[in-house]
């Protein structure tokens, strides 16, 4: 059966859709550190991100680094940080997170709470500068 | 005038060696959450991973891949966790951290203090599960 991340990038479940390609989609994490937390999933499911082939996970990373670029012309910030965790969710994903400051990348801090208009607009603007 | 980790990696500056080829190099991190807590570099020095070429940024992250199953090896866990923040060394590096937690890879956890024959023993284990 088909997990929630293979639905969201399938559009059975809605996401704030970030950027995608026909390998790899990237949406809004909807309990973001800040505004602008993305993350990358590849469309084939797979749980562990090490246990996709080499060839995969090359171009899920220039992939990311793409979104990433995105990310930082949409909320300028000094680097696009990245982290795969992957405990919770078995669909391996990438979080790509703003960072003005190396706390904005610690995972126990709260999450931002934000509307679905804000989510929209965050999404439209990071989708429009992937698209450029 | 080269930055630490090109001394490290050049062994100018000592390391505890984990993995290394033409391109890259893997050491601990001193400052470790975990046991097996992993530091990847380019030998090519860039500040901003995702200023690496795709092709540069593909080939680290197949690289850390391969670390990543050495250290799996040497200290079973459940994944190998990944994270580059990067605001403090101007040197792309990528943490590679053995998870049995999510809480693992938070970065604001306490380090851990090893002393120079754990942290050979550590190194030692890696590296020999990656050579093989």
């Amino acid at each position: 059966m088909a997990g929630i991340f293979t639905k969201i990038a399938n559009g059975e479940i809605p996401s704030y859709k970030c950027a995608e390609n026909d390998k790899f989609y990237a949406f809004l994490d909807i309990n973001p550190l800040v505004k602008g937390h993305t993350l990358v999933i590849p469309r084939r499911e797979e749980d562990y991100i090490f246990d996709l082939t080499d060839e995969e996970l090359a171009e899920m990373t220039v992939f990311a680094k793409k979104v990433a670029q995105a990310i930082k012309k949409a909320y300028p910030c000094i680097k696009v940080g990245m982290a795969v965790l992957g405990l919770e969710v078995p669909h391996a994903h990438i979080h790509l997170i703003p960072m003005q400051n190396e706390k904005d990348m610690i995972f126990s801090n709260p999450k931002l709470k934000l509307t679905d208009e804000e989510f929209k607009e965050i999404s439209d603007r990071i989708y429009a500068e992937f698209s450029k």
